[in-house]
């Protein structure tokens, strides 16, 4: 295998640099199940049964590629291979192909991993298709309840359960899984950083410290649809304004409070004509906060105005919650190993949620960042340069050698 | 034929009421050329051939009904089929249902049109597939460019040119035709109010004395996409924010101008995802005003502040002129006759926009309003009580009998 291309990127992801290109949005799209991730799905198969492991499909739509016989206590490295939609290259498929490059790397040099060892790509990380994100890990581990999970819809109104079953799963068996939430030991992921905390740091390569806690939420106004032209200004009761002056509002209540951020990056407009009022609009937002207290105090005090907002304009709104993550302190313990194994490296705290996140609350996780020199993500402007992602995989490398 | 039904709608409007229905939006979805479109055009052409009338279409696809032989300087009725996403059942279909059945009851009484006599279907008035109203007429009577039309796309990416080819017209013939043009020697339209001017007045019916100035512009923000966990709150280039508040600005800039209407009832987020800062966000105005003067003031001081919106925000905009309609005072002879034929109706001038207003330009032409109990249009709850929609056949049927 060579370990890197003629055009810069690591192999692996000049492999799969075609897959899911999203020629509307810029970047890449692949969402779960689609005909570009189920691509990438048969990639990595295909790429670890070429390393010699052993590739699995868990039943919430995980793979794992295990080198030698599955156990239990496992150290376990990977990430994911979806996108939000006009996504960057690197977000999960780095951490994925940089593992499959630590192991080939591992092998040529004779290593023999000491306990059981796994790769594992988890289902449905960015929540782009059925909303809710690291559904993979969050079923895996119980932390969500899978009558919930087989009722989400997409943007077509097709159900979690519909589409699993469509992938080939089961869905009577999605959910908690307590057999192979018991073979990690501890997970470990590397993921591109997707800020500039490195380019401030002038590092290729940190630990994550602490994940924000983090949720979404689901806000619909309610109006009166009606012709645009007809209906006088006065007295109208026009959803969109009441969810644009929100959209105002959401951001000015992030910045009043040190350390959170809210944001609305999708809003749907119903019916949706040129020349008509609507009659409702659903926003959905994204809030983070330092701490859960933090993130309730924002999200509470964004319904507040949101609510005297929609009543201004002679419409309503219902707040809904879609998803909630608490912040994540990364195990103390596995850093410290991690930061001498390593020689010293800086810790950064993550605004993004990831898998390493919701593990937490089974074994012991951490992660390894990759400078981003854009300081870009979720956008195509995402990038790392060649040489740390060499570095990534060398720290990669180190850890592993160090834990197995 | 039967005049009413069992249901209380009109002959016809019963006919076709599952046509098109939209169970997530409300109301009925019938844009161009779309199955249910379609269908309605066929129910169109075996309705008016039940009647005897000679059904062609002209190459711009709209629909002409003859009674007896075509010539120039015909008498014409109709409206259109198509309507917005969510429309109501009335907006377009009552003033072709009600045209057909005054010629019923025209042929019932024996009656003989003493000059040429047409009902016409227009096409694509609402402009829901393709984004400019009133594609039909305005293309026959030669006041669009036909290479502009031809390039127009629906939100599938799909153009005029081809879309009008699956329909089977030639999209190089589209465009002005002055043949079809002069057949009209006047043209009548029937439609069913967008406000609440009758239920003011307290009578059925009324006829139209003006169009508000209209038109239609593209606002299209750019700012930088970015990871809306990871991506702190300052220094954000959000241009979901600048949009957000240029929706207020366009609000609050048409209360400041008396007699105008500002209205965004359209909205596309690239990409769109919960936890992704945008990259880009276009929004659709749709202004009208009192006179062309009005409307252009109010959409230049749109396009000033959103430009001033978008840089606080570090983003930029462009705004696009999409399509354009001065203000129409109808012809006042012709409304004389009516007035006179009817004895007396009030009459109302209409904010919302008609192919009446477009054929204006190619000869006289009047309008027939139907009150609106609910004063809602562009919406599921526009209505019209079969007590009402029989006055206006009755003065549709009157009016035909003096200019015939």
């Amino acid at each position: 295998m060579r370990p890197i291309t003629a055009h810069g990127m690591l192999a692996g992801l000049d492999e799969i640099a075609d897959v899911g290109r999203d020629r509307l949005r810029g970047g890449f799209s692949r969402s779960i199940w689609s005909t570009s991730e189920l691509q990438l799905r048969i990639w990595f198969v295909e790429r670890a049964e070429r390393l010699g492991l052993d590739v699995e499909a868990d039943r919430n739509g995980n793979l794992w590629a295990w080198w030698g016989p599955p156990g239990d206590g496992a150290v376990v490295t990977g990430s994911h291979l979806d996108s939000v939609p006009g996504g960057g290259p690197f977000d999960g498929p780095l951490g994925v192909v940089s593992a499959l490059e630590a192991v080939a790397r591992l092998q040529r040099s004779g290593f023999i991993p000491g306990r059981p060892f796994a790769v594992a790509v988890f289902a449905e990380e960015e929540g782009s298709r059925f909303g809710v994100a690291c559904l993979g890990s969050r079923m895996m581990s119980g932390t969500i309840d899978p009558d919930r999970v087989r009722a989400l819809t997409d943007a077509a109104g097709v159900t979690f359960a519909d589409a699993a079953r469509d992938a080939g799963l089961n869905p009577a068996h999605l959910g908690a899984d307590p057999e192979t939430a018991a073979r990690i030991g501890l997970f470990l992921e590397l993921h591109i950083e997707q800020g500039r905390g490195l380019i401030d740091l002038d590092s290729p390569v940190a630990v994550a410290s602490s994940i924000l806690a983090h949720g979404r939420w689901r806000l619909a106004f309610r109006g009166q649809g009606n012709h645009a032209g007809a209906t006088a200004m006065q007295g109208r009761q026009d959803p969109l304004v009441a969810a644009a002056r929100a959209v105002t509002a959401i951001r000015d209540t992030a910045l009043s409070i040190a350390g959170s951020r809210a944001t609305v990056g999708r809003i749907e407009v119903t019916p949706g004509g040129t020349n008509v009022i609507p009659s409702s609009v659903t926003s959905w937002l994204d809030a983070r906060g330092e701490t859960a207290k933090d993130t309730r105090l924002l999200v509470a005090e964004i319904a507040r105005l949101s609510d005297g907002l929609a009543a201004e304009e002679g419409c309503s709104v219902v707040v809904t919650e879609e998803s909630w993550s608490d912040a994540v302190s990364f195990d103390a313990r596995l850093l410290e190993r991690l930061s001498s194994a390593l020689g010293g490296v800086p810790a950064l705290a993550s605004g993004a949620g990831h898998d390493a996140g919701v593990l937490s609350s089974v074994a012991p996780t951490a992660m390894l960042f990759v400078r981003n020199p854009t300081g870009i993500s979720h956008a195509p402007e995402e990038w790392a340069e060649l040489e740390d992602t060499l570095a990534g995989i060398d720290a990669l490398e180190t850890v592993l050698r160090s834990l197995l």
